[in-house]
């Protein structure tokens, strides 16, 4: 395979608005990152912005006339360009792209074809506010890159390891056959995690964890012996804890209830489910943790309370689902930074194990746990595009 | 007050096509058990049985002509006929009604007039489902015992000392204000064996319980020192943990799916979540848990697992809320009597101490925990009748 002799695996995450992007030299032991960066407020506003591996910018650019990347195609196009010059000559040798929903069929990563294509196309309905921006991005890299290999990662894929009875709801099993059930998200990030935290410590990567992904996007996730057993996140990417602004789980009674007595359409609770509720909507300030804490407000200190409360039971729920917890891993936007928050969900924990280092964990330091606690609490930095990138190699490797 | 010379507080719990009752007699210490019973089939084929305190029939009535009683008031004159001879003139001195929705202001029994009896009219749109039934046993009882006292009894009301972190779902709070919170029912249960616990062991009482009460309807709670801090059921009695028909927490994506892209309506949806789900739509059988294991068929075995993966995972959410677990109890029919099920849900929750006896357990023994287990597993008979006499007499006593 050409992939040991150099090369770049590109590494594209569509969203609605933005399109980001890492590049990954093709080494014999794995991907090593080399740049990354993203446009957002496509449509909008757009906004360039690309690193190397050491952080430094490699460029930043606005755009103030009629040339703005109108699209994902096209913010690809401004994408490659810059590409072409840090790439000096290197082959893009396959490109991996983040793909929300992998349905029912899809337990791993998939290489691209039209039959694939088609068979994401028909899991739009499973996830229409995600799966339609995916498709666009790897769409967008096909007209670009034609005949270099794509290869679709999935949110849901580390998931299907879990036993039918953490899958299904208390629902008629057609449903279920129908494609009802859970899917669980984050799963690049929970497999990242995983297979980070066996190659530091074999036993306890062989052990039960439990894995907070606490991004804009939440979830947590039981892992035993590197296998994913349950998730807060469930049908939907609406499920679980709340999130930057969505509501995690609700009383399917209240959606009912807003429907039927309050008078509000299906798109307006939608609407207000995806974007105006969790941490934005209770504290009116931002669905920023930074934020929410600098406001200061009496909403706002609610906002994170509530936030802690619905963690810390579902630390518990997740702990009794795999008969025990060995480590709790705090990973994503706030779970690798925001101490304040990471202290009043553990607070309370004690009964499992779980007891802070106040000092390690203001400091965000690899491990926080007390000294001499039984459960060990890390806190990991997580790699989604690593991921990718990882997944892609070794599919192109093996042929 | 005459309550202290003799006399009965009389027990009514309307449901749908079900009125329920129950004779206390007021005793100075407190209400003792007389007789209890219902007429169930009310509208259909009505079916009347009646017992004495030592579980003796006292009266079994159908009705095969025109006389049937059609509504609720009429099953009450029929109640109140077949009282006469067995109160031999003892007076009844007040009726307490189980209610099953209070709001957010009734967090105590309330003696009914007509500026109650117009809140709690208001109340219905919060459960449409049940509340109007327990209206019309009111009103039927203010109609055949005009002058005696009537009081309400909350199902929700032991659930108002949680947290406002317990109580908000992660929407705007304007949703709060307006009334959509996690109520919480079967309070009158919880408090029934919060206060038995206490009264039997009272350091127990002041630790932290996790009660289970798995009826036909079912839910978790978590007590705190005789205080509520958290329940699975939320706005609705449909929250939480599946039941005998009703699906328990499902993601309310999966709601917006059904009316979105099944093109279900919200009556068909309310019609399938509460009453074709759960152990029932699981399993194709029933909503017995006896007819469910009798079947033997896989669905059968799967609903079972389903629903035992479901309550151990709240045990530990419920754990967590209030920072550990002194005691679990199981209620209410299938907690009081599903040996089985007991034992599937208690195994993989070692690490919380949680260890069961066999044979204890099998016999449905008052305490089924294994010898030297950190955390006690007791089986107690729930007395929600009991509880609303208690709170009804206790009312009529403080005037």
């Amino acid at each position: 395979m050409p992939a040991d002799g150099g090369g770049l695996v590109l590494v594209l995450n569509a969203g609605s608005s933005s399109l980001k992007f890492a590049g990954f030299a093709a080494m014999p032991e794995g991907p090593e990152p080399r740049f990354g960066g993203q446009v957002e407020g496509i449509g909008a506003a757009p906004h360039l912005v690309a690193r190397n591996a050491a952080g430094e910018v490699l460029a930043d650019h606005r755009w103030d006339g009629g040339d703005a990347p109108a699209n994902h195609a096209e913010a690809l196009g401004v994408i490659v360009r810059g590409l072409d010059q840090a790439l000096q000559g290197e082959a893009i040798l396959a490109i991996g792209h983040r793909v929300v929903h992998g349905g029912t069929d899809f337990a791993a990563p998939l290489r691209i074809d039209d039959a694939a294509m088609a068979a994401l196309d028909r899991l739009v309905p499973l996830a229409p506010l995600h799966q339609p921006h995916n498709l666009v991005g790897i769409r967008a890299a096909a007209a670009h890159f034609p005949g270099v290999p794509q290869v679709a990662c999935f949110d849901t894929a580390f998931h299907r390891t879990q036993s039918w009875a953490a899958e299904t709801y208390a629902l008629p099993p057609r449903f279920y056959d129908q494609g009802i059930r859970r899917y669980g998200f984050h799963g690049l990030s929970y497999e990242y995690i995983s297979r980070r935290i066996a190659a530091e410590d074999a036993a306890l990567g062989a052990g039960r964890l439990v894995v907070a992904h606490l991004g804009n996007g939440a979830s947590l996730c039981a892992i035993e012996g590197g296998r994913s057993r349950a998730s807060t996140m469930g049908f939907t990417a609406l499920d679980g804890i709340p999130m930057g602004t969505r509501s995690g789980q609700i009383d399917p009674g209240v959606v009912l209830h807003m429907i039927d007595a309050l008078g509000m359409t299906t798109a307006e609770v939608t609407r207000l489910l995806y974007n105006g509720s969790g941490l934005k909507g209770l504290s009116g300030v931002s669905q920023d943790v930074r934020q929410i804490e600098a406001a200061g407000t009496e909403a706002a200190g609610r906002a994170l309370e509530h936030f802690a409360f619905r963690v810390r039971r579902e630390i518990g729920a997740m702990a009794a689902s795999i008969g025990g917890i060995d480590a709790l891993v705090f990973t994503a936007g706030i779970g690798e930074n925001a101490h304040g928050l990471r202290a009043r969900i553990c607070a309370g924990l004690e009964f499992l194990g779980i007891t802070l280092d106040p000092a390690r964990n203001a400091a965000n330091a690899a491990e926080i746990s007390a000294a001499g606690a039984a459960v060990r609490v890390l806190v990991r930095r997580t790699d989604e595009e690593g991921m990718i990138a990882r997944h892609t190699l070794d599919l192109l490797r093996a042929g």
